[in-house]
C-alpha cells in the first residue's frame, strides 16, 4: 500500500461516526444521507504555509485553525456543520506531525460533532485544503445580499487581535500574556457557529470577518447595493489588544486586519430586541453602524469624519 | 481586491447553472437543494504537477483530467455527478493558462450538467484539489464490499493504454498515431459516469482503476474478504497498445499501470444478463475472471498460473 494511503487510514481511525454517514472513509466516494426539509451549505478553503499561517506554527494550531476558518464560513450561513473532507499535502510522513495536526483538527471536529468522509493525501508543499458541509433551514441562510439602508451593523467578539499577534510574531516582539493572547486568537480563531445559527431566526445578513471590516463589510454592501458608516469609538476592542497598542488603537491596522472570523453582521431595526435576546450569553457582541444608501463606508468617531481612514467606495472591493 | 479574487469571478462566469443551486459561487458558502429521497456520493482528489501529470501536460488536459479523475470515483459509486468545487493553487496569474484549464474542465462539467458551486484560489505551486458531489439512490451506492466467491468480474474499455502513454512521454519515444492514442488516453481519460449509474440496477459492486488493476480488484477483495482469479487472456488491451507493444502484452506493466480510469466490477451470475443488456452500446465490458474464497489474486494464462505475475495476497493492498 502506498506510505500515503496510510494516511488514510490513520486518518479514517480518528472520524467521528454519524447516523447519516451511510459509508465513509475507504471507498471511492462517501455516502450521506442529506436530512429532509434542509438545504445544504457548502465551503471549501485552502492554507498554504508561510501564506495563511507563519511557517512556525504549531502543527496542533494548523489542524484547528484549518478547520475553524472553513466552519467560520458555515457560521457566517448560519448553518450547522455536518461533514468535513481533508485534502492535505506533505512533504513527507511525519507521524508525530501528523498525530498533533489531527488533535488540533480533532478538537473542533468533535465540539460540532463533524465527521471526516474522506479526502486525498499527497505529497508536496504543506497545503491544507477543506470542504464542509453543514445544513441550513431553505430560505433562511444569511445570505450576503438582503442588507437595507437602516438595518444596524453588528460584529461578534473583538477584532484586530489575531493581526496584532501575526504582527509580534513577525516582528519577534518579546511576549507577555497580552501578546500571547493576540497570538492565540490569530492560531485558534472561534468560529461563531451557535451565533450563526442563532441569526437565522432573525433574517440576519452575514459575513465572517476573514480578510477585515472594511473589505469584507464592502462585500455586503456591494452585494445589497448599499454602504455603510461605522462609529469607530463602537468597534469592540479587547483590554489585552488596547495594552499591546498603549491605549491608542492603530484604526488603519485593526479595520483592515485579517484572520478575525468574528461575523460581521446586518438586522433591521425591528428586529435588535430578538437578536439580541438570541445571542445574550452565547457570544459578545457590539453595534458598530448602520446601513446606509450611498455606496461608501464611512467611519466615523464622536460623529466626525476619520481622517486617517478615507471613505471607501465599495466598488473597491469588487470587480 | 486581491489578484486571486478575480479568479474566482472569472470560476463564476464560467458555471453551468442548476435549479438546485439556490446559492453558488460568491458569498461565505454555496446553498444547495439535495433532492428528496436520493443520498449523496462526494469524493475528493488532489492532483499535484509532476507526480498526477507530467509537467508538460497542457493547461486543457490539467483541467480535464483533474474533474475526469473525481467523476471517476463517483461513477465507481453509480452515482449521477451534480455539484464540483475546485480549489486551485497557482505560482502566478496567468490568463491564458487559466482560460485553457476552464476549457477542459468546463468540457467534461457541461457534459454531465455538473455546477461549479465554489472552491478557492491561492498562490502555490500547482495544485488542484476538486471535491464533486452526486446523487445515488439509497442501497444502491457501489460498493466494494459486497462480492462473493462465484461473482464474475469485469471491466470496462481497455487496459495499459495510459500508462504506456505516460512511459512514451518519460522515454521522448518518437510519436505515431498509436502513441498518441495512448497518450490521450492519459490525458484525457474517460470517466464511466453512465456506465456506473446502469450498474447500480443490478446490485454490482466497483471500484474505479485509478493505481492498476491488481491494486484496486485488491481493495474489493479486502473489502469483501475475498479472492480473486482472472483470465489474461481475456483482459481486453487496445490494437494501439499491443502495436506500441509489438504483439506482446507486457503484464506486469499492464496489470499494474495506473491512470486506466476505466471500472472494474462484480456481478452475480443471475445477473449476467440483465447487466450485459444495460451496458451493451453504452461502454465495450469484458468478463475477466472469478470471485473466489482464498485470499488472493491468481493471474492464469490458459488455465495454467501465469509464472510472471506471482499470486498475491489481498493483504499486501491494505494495512
Amino acid at each position: 500500500m502506498p506510505e500515503f494511503d496510510i494516511i488514510k487510514h490513520y486518518f479514517a481511525g480518528t472520524a467521528l461516526s454519524r447516523e447519516d454517514v451511510i459509508l465513509g472513509i475507504g471507498d471511492d466516494a462517501a455516502i450521506l444521507q442529506p436530512p429532509a426539509n434542509k438545504q445544504l451549505a457548502i465551503s471549501t478553503d485552502t492554507l498554504i504555509s508561510d501564506v495563511h499561517f507563519p511557517v512556525q506554527t504549531s502543527a496542533y494550531d494548523i489542524g484547528y485553525k484549518s478547520l475553524a476558518v472553513n466552519l467560520s464560513d458555515l457560521a457566517a450561513m448560519g448553518a450547522e456543520p455536518a461533514w468535513v473532507s481533508l485534502a492535505i499535502s506533505l512533504p513527507d510522513e511525519d507521524d508525530v506531525w501528523l498525530d498533533m495536526f489531527m488533535q488540533g483538527f480533532n478538537s473542533l471536529s468533535k465540539k460540532f460533532n463533524l465527521c471526516l468522509i474522506g479526502g486525498d493525501t499527497t505529497r508536496g508543499k504543506l497545503s491544507i485544503t477543506i470542504s464542509v458541509i453543514g445544513f441550513v433551514d431553505a430560505t433562511k441562510a444569511l445570505r450576503r445580499d438582503k442588507a437595507m439602508p437602516g438595518d444596524a451593523i453588528y460584529v461578534t467578539g473583538t477584532l484586530g487581535d489575531a493581526r496584532f499577534g501575526l504582527q509580534a510574531l513577525q516582528q519577534q516582539i518579546k511576549s507577555d500574556d497580552d501578546i500571547d493572547y493576540c497570538i492565540a486568537r490569530l492560531n485558534r480563531p472561534t468560529p461563531r457557529v451557535e451565533a450563526g445559527q442563532l441569526l437565522t431566526e432573525v433574517g440576519a445578513c452575514a459575513i465572517d470577518l476573514s480578510d477585515g471590516l472594511l473589505s469584507d463589510l464592502g462585500h455586503i454592501c456591494n452585494a445589497s447595493d448599499c454602504g455603510a458608516e461605522i462609529q469607530l469609538e463602537s468597534v469592540p476592542l479587547s483590554k489585552q489588544l488596547l495594552t499591546c497598542m498603549n491605549q491608542t488603537p492603530d484604526w488603519h491596522t485593526i479595520l483592515n486586519a485579517g484572520d478575525d472570523y468574528e461575523l460581521c453582521f446586518t438586522v433591521k431595526q425591528k428586529d435588535i430586541p430578538q437578536m439580541e435576546s438570541l445571542l445574550s450569553g452565547v457570544v459578545s457582541f457590539s453595534r458598530i453602524g448602520v446601513i446606509t444608501q450611498q455606496k461608501q463606508i464611512d467611519c466615523l468617531y464622536n460623529n466626525q469624519v476619520f481622517s486617517d481612514i478615507p471613505s471607501t467606495g465599495y466598488d473597491h472591493f469588487e470587480k
